[in-house]
């Protein structure tokens, strides 16, 4: 890859761990919920009450919170004990003081690489928890700033961009959701290396036929950037 | 004022109507509790809740719908009935579908500065809403660009005025809030422009004795800036 200036990391599940935190917290809601409904089921009418709630809260703990709870109004009929109530809040906290774990050769491979180009984080979401994230996982030193944006269609691509004040081919986006980091950037021009993570959100999937559509680097692991670039 | 090339303007109660949003919603969330407390002690438990969560939910409408519940689970004493619950929850749903009322002169006064100076949006609390309220605003167009801090203290004015790559005598902050819009700019040797709004959160209050401490513009409305600057 050549004349890049500037290389956008995507946080979540690229630079440290996120899925299974929320795997890890659907379980948790689901025993709370066992007397009513088994677990795949309950776990379906949350996955559709996240997805339709997505415009609306966006994507985030405090939103998933809000469409837990949601949730236990429908499963259990519009009867759920107060406790569940406060045991779903406890949840989402739980998530949001949760320790963050960076992915193996994260830090060093950062090191390298802000040594040669203007490193960003581009991540989706709730502005305050990434930041708390960031701050948390010490990798802060090596990124010239944060972009948060709402969601990562190539609108919001090209905004940043533009607000970067640098071409289309001289920004590399590296992450693991194919969905956000790497066809939106792909579609106005950008380049991109995806770098899968052993879980993918069920919203985040594409399908092999939009794969086989686009060019892009695919890596196993975040230190081949080191080669690649 | 001289020198200034680039004016961020506060979105909240400076460029359209939020408090009374809130204040509207907590006596409807009295109500829903109202066969549990009166009103002006459930409003002290709710301020006193929302304050503490702040540093966990930092600022916006998701986490004040969590604030309520956690309330609503308070005043109860654990008690509260379901339906409660879904009422709060449709309380903040309300509020993120509000529609945006402008104050009084603004896109005029707009209209005539982003044609001199570069002008932003500063605000704080969750990106996903401030975002929509501005396109729901229509103000967009006179806007470079919109940026969410998760707060307003010196320190993110300092990364903000870096990440613009400007001098804080080239930087003025036009806000509502001394606290959030005027003190912090100050601080770090900007210039600020304070416009009152005639309801301000308890929260957002600052003393007499701090207020005199500084060296800052008041003006009665937003049009007033076209003579000052």
């Amino acid at each position: 890859m050549e004349n890049i200036k500037v290389i956008g990391f995507d946080a979540d599940d690229t630079l440290w761990e996120n899925e299974m935190l929320f795997r890890n917290t659907e379980k948790e809601f689901c025993n709370l919920l066992s007397e009513y409904e088994v677990e795949h089921l309950i776990n379906q009418q949350l996955l559709a009450r996240e997805i339709d709630n997505l415009p609306t809260y966006g994507y985030g703990i405090k939103g998933f919170t809000l469409s837990m709870i949601e949730t236990a109004l429908t499963v259990t009929g519009g009867t759920v004990a107060p406790v569940v109530i406060e045991k779903i809040i406890e949840l989402g906290r739980k998530m949001l003081a949760a320790p963050v774990t960076l992915i193996d050769q994260v830090p060093e491979t950062l090191t390298e690489l802000s040594a040669r180009y203007r490193l960003i984080v581009v991540t989706k979401g709730d502005l305050l928890e990434q930041q708390r994230k960031l701050t948390k996982s010490g990798l802060m030193e090596h990124f010239h700033h944060i972009e948060v944006l709402s969601d990562k269609t190539p609108t919001q691509y090209k905004r940043l961009l533009q607000h970067l004040d640098i071409s289309p081919e001289s920004f590399v986006m590296v992450g693991n959701s194919l969905k956000s980091d790497i066809l939106p950037p792909l579609h106005i021009g950008c380049q991109a290396v995806h770098i899968p993570f052993h879980t993918t959100w069920v919203h985040e999937q594409v399908s092999d036929k939009e794969k086989a559509d686009h060019q892009y680097v695919e890596l196993n692991r975040i230190n081949e950037l080191l080669t690649l670039l």
